[in-house]
C-alpha cells in the first residue's frame, strides 16, 4: 500500500448527504480524501423543520463531521468557505487558499428558490440550515408574543396568521406542526387571545398538496391537514410578499381577483435552486442552476469531476430526480464507486436512481407514504415515517442511548457510563 | 374575593431565580402579577457553562416563562425591554409603553464585571445568557479548527491555549471541562496536532482557586484541576487582554516582571456587576452597582419597591451575600412574603440568608462541596453537586421523563405518550 500522502487526492465539496456518503464509500479506497464544508456539522435536513418548531434540539439532528469520519484514517476534514472551482487547473479556490485535486465530488447542495423574487427572502425565510431553523423558531414565538401585546383585533389577527408557501412534504409537515402547537402546546399560555384561533394557510401553485405523491394520498393528506385546522389554498400563485402579508392569484382556468392574506409570518417551502458554485464550472445548467451530468455523474469534458446531490440534474423517465436525501445518498455513493473503478482500471458505470418511495408526516399522529408503489396513510404511514427517519440518522442512535442514560441518571441518582450526551456520544461513535 | 383586575398590581422585573421564585410565591396571593423579561425563557444559569462547552443543549436549561407560570391564573407574562424605573410615579418604562405598579420587585440581575476595562469584553466574553454560551462554544470549536489549518507551530500553540480569568466555581468548572474535551472528546479528531496538548490556564488575583470555599477544599480543587492538566496562575492580576492573548502581573509581595500568555481564546468568569437599571432608582449603590436595601429588601424611602437577587446589596456578617442562585431565590421569596404581609396588615419581616453551603464540579468525576459547614471532596462531592443541581431544576424533570420516553420510542419503535421533548414537556408541566 502506498503512503497516504502519495495517493490520489479526492476532494469532496460539501458534507450534506451526497458528500458525506461519498466520503464513507471511500473509507477503504487507496485514496487520500479531503472533505470541505463551511459548517462543522452534517445536518439531517429532513427533520430540520422540527428544530424550527421547537420539537427537537439542534444537536439531535446536527452531528460534527469530524466525529462522523474520525475512524476514517484516509480522510481529512477542512472547515472552509469555497469561493469557486477551477476545473481546468483541477483545484478548489477556498477563502484560505487553493486546494488541488485529482478527483472532485461537488456536492454543495441548494438554497431556497424564490423564482426570481429574491426580495421575498427577507419576509419569507426558507429552511436550509440550523440558523434558518432558529430564525423561524424565533419569528413564530415572537409572533405569539406580539399578538399578546396587540390591542387592535385586526392587527392581532395578522400576528396569528401563518402563511406557508409550498405544500410539498416540508410545507405540509410545518403546517401540521404549527396547528398542533397552537392547539395544544400554547393553548393556555396567553391571556389576551386564544392560540387555538391561529390560522395556518398552506399555499401551492399545484392543484393538490404533496403534488409529487400519488393523487389518492394527496387527497388523504388534504383531509388530515384540514382536520388539524390548516386552511389549504392550492392552485394559488404567490404574486407578492411583504412584511404585512402576501397576495395570491388563482392558477385555475376561471381567473378570480387577487386575494390578499394579512400574515406577519410567512415561511417559504416552495422549492430549491442549485448552489451558485455550479456557475464556476462553465457547463450547461438547467433553469434552476443544476448541472447536466453524464450518466456516470461526471461533468462533460471533465471525467475527474463529479456533481452529485441537489446540485446535479439527473434524469429519470424524463423527469429530474427530486432534491431529496435518498437520491443524494445514492449519487454520492455512485461517484465514489466510479472513482474506485477508474483507479482499478474498470469501466465507469451509469447511475440509476432506485426510488423506494416517499413519506410525509402530517401533525403528530398521521401521515402518508408511498413505498415501492404501495400507498399507506394514517397512523401506519406515520409509523413508517418514524422508522425510516430513525434508521437514516447517522450516529444519532448512539446519542439517543446516551440521552436515555443521562435521563436515567438524573432520576435514579445513579451514575451511568455517560454524564453528557455530547461527550459520551463522541466516545461511542 | 375581588376580581383580578381590581387587585393590587405586583410587577416583577426579571424572570431569573429571584423574579421567578417571587412570582411563584405570589401564586395564591390576592394580587395581580405581571412578570416582565426581555427573554421568553428562564435560564438555569448554574449549568450554562455546560451549554458553552457543548455538554448540554440549550433547551435542557432554558424553560419558557409562560410554560412555568401557565397554571398561575393571577399572573401575566410580558416580553419587553425595560428602559428605566420611575419610582416616584410607580411605573416601569418599557420599550412598548409604561407599566404602573402598586408593588415592584426589581430582579434584573447582573452582567460580567470587567472592573473598568469594558474594552476587554470583545476579546474575553463572559457567560450570562444563552447567546453568550453559543458564542463561547463557537469560539472554542473554531479555535481547534484554526489550529488544524495553521502551519506555523507558534501560532498553532496560541489557538490551542485557552485563558480563563476567574477561578470561582464557573471558571474552575469551565477549565476542567475544557481539558476533558481536549483529552477525550476531540483526542482523535484532528490530523495536524494532538488536541491533548491543549493548554488551559486558570487565572485568579486571589491566592487560591475557589477563594470563597474553605481553604482545605481550595487545596483539593487545585490538585484535581492539576491532575486534569489545568495550569493554575493564582495571585495573578490581568492587566491587559487583546486578540492575541493576555498579560499578567503578580499580586504576590515579591513583584516579578509581567507575564504574557499567547492565547486566541480568553473567557471571562471573574465576577459580575449589577444591571444598569439600578441607576434609575437614584438610591445609594455599592462599588459594583448593587443597591443598598433595607432589612426587608425594600429600597429606602420606597416601601413598595423591593430589590432582590444579584441587583441587591444584602449584608451578612459584614460581607455582601454572593451573586448566586440560592440567595436570589430566598430574596425573591422574602419580597413576595413581605408584600403579602403588608396586604394583610402584618408587620414587615427582615431577610436572613440561610447559607446551606457551596459546591463545585471539577471535570466529570470530581468536585468539592461545603455543606452546612462540612467539607466533601472527590466523587462524593461531585455526586452531591449532581443531586443539588437536579433537585433545583425547575420543571426540567418533566422534560427528562420525556427525553427518556422519546429515546425509548426511537429504540423500541413503540410510541410513547410523547413524541417530542419540547411539546410534551409543555403538556405535562
Amino acid at each position: 500500500m502506498t503512503a497516504i500522502a502519495e495517493r490520489p487526492h479526492v476532494v469532496i465539496a460539501g458534507a450534506g448527504f451526497a458528500g458525506l456518503y461519498a466520503a464513507r464509500s471511500l473509507r477503504t479506497a487507496p485514496v487520500r480524501v479531503t472533505i470541505v464544508d463551511r459548517q462543522n456539522h452534517h445536518l439531517f435536513q429532513p427533520l430540520l423543520y422540527q428544530v424550527a418548531t421547537a420539537g427537537l434540539s439542534a444537536p439531535d439532528i446536527a452531528s460534527p463531521i469530524r466525529g462522523i469520519l474520525r475512524q476514517q484514517a484516509n480522510t481529512t476534514v477542512l472547515l472552509a468557505e469555497i469561493e469557486h472551482v477551477n476545473p481546468n487547473h483541477r483545484c478548489l479556490v477556498l477563502d484560505s487558499g487553493e486546494l488541488a485535486y485529482d478527483f472532485l465530488i461537488l456536492a454543495t447542495g441548494s438554497t431556497p428558490n424564490y423564482f426570481g423574487h429574491d426580495e421575498w427572502a427577507q419576509h419569507a425565510p426558507g429552511l436550509k440550515n440550523i440558523q434558518d431553523a432558529f430564525e423561524i423558531r424565533r419569528q413564530v414565538l415572537l409572533a405569539f408574543e406580539a399578538a399578546e401585546r396587540e390591542p387592535d383585533t385586526e392587527k392581532q389577527r395578522a400576528y396569528l396568521t401563518f402563511g406557508i408557501v409550498g405544500a410539498g412534504p416540508t410545507g405540509a409537515e410545518l403546517a401540521g406542526i404549527l396547528r398542533e402547537i397552537a392547539q395544544h402546546t400554547l393553548a393556555r399560555d396567553f391571556r389576551n387571545f386564544d392560540p387555538r384561533s391561529t390560522r395556518v394557510v398552506l399555499i401551492d401553485a399545484a392543484e393538490r398538496v404533496l403534488p409529487t405523491f400519488p393523487e389518492p394520498l394527496s387527497q388523504k393528506a388534504r383531509v388530515m391537514l384540514e382536520t388539524l385546522g390548516v386552511e389549504i389554498q392550492t392552485s394559488s400563485q404567490v404574486v407578492d410578499i411583504d412584511e404585512s402579508g402576501l397576495t395570491l392569484t388563482s392558477t385555475a382556468p376561471l381567473a378570480t381577483a387577487p386575494e390578499r392574506i394579512s400574515a406577519r409570518t410567512v415561511l417559504w417551502a416552495a422549492g430549491v435552486k442549485a448552489s451558485p458554485l455550479a456557475e464556476s464550472l462553465n457547463t450547461p445548467q438547467d433553469e434552476w442552476g443544476r448541472v447536466y451530468v453524464e450518466s456516470d455523474l461526471s461533468v462533460p469534458g471533465y471525467p475527474e469531476l463529479f456533481v452529485v446531490g441537489d446540485l446535479a440534474h439527473v434524469d429519470r423517465d424524463d423527469q429530474p430526480v427530486p432534491a431529496m436525501a435518498p437520491p443524494a445518498i445514492q449519487e454520492g455513493r455512485h461517484a465514489a464507486n466510479v472513482i474506485q473503478a477508474v483507479l482499478r482500471g474498470h469501466p465507469r458505470t451509469s447511475f440509476h436512481y432506485k426510488d423506494r418511495g416517499m413519506l410525509a408526516a402530517i401533525g403528530r399522529r398521521a401521515g402518508v407514504a408511498s413505498i415501492y408503489g404501495r400507498s399507506f396513510s394514517g397512523l401506519i404511514a406515520w409509523f413508517l415515517w418514524l422508522v425510516v427517519h430513525i434508521a437514516s440518522l447517522i450516529g444519532f442512535r448512539n446519542r439517543l442511548v446516551v440521552l436515555f442514560e443521562w435521563s436515567w441518571a438524573y432520576f435514579t441518582y445513579q451514575r451511568s457510563a455517560a454524564e453528557s450526551p455530547e461527550i459520551a456520544y463522541e466516545h461511542n461513535e
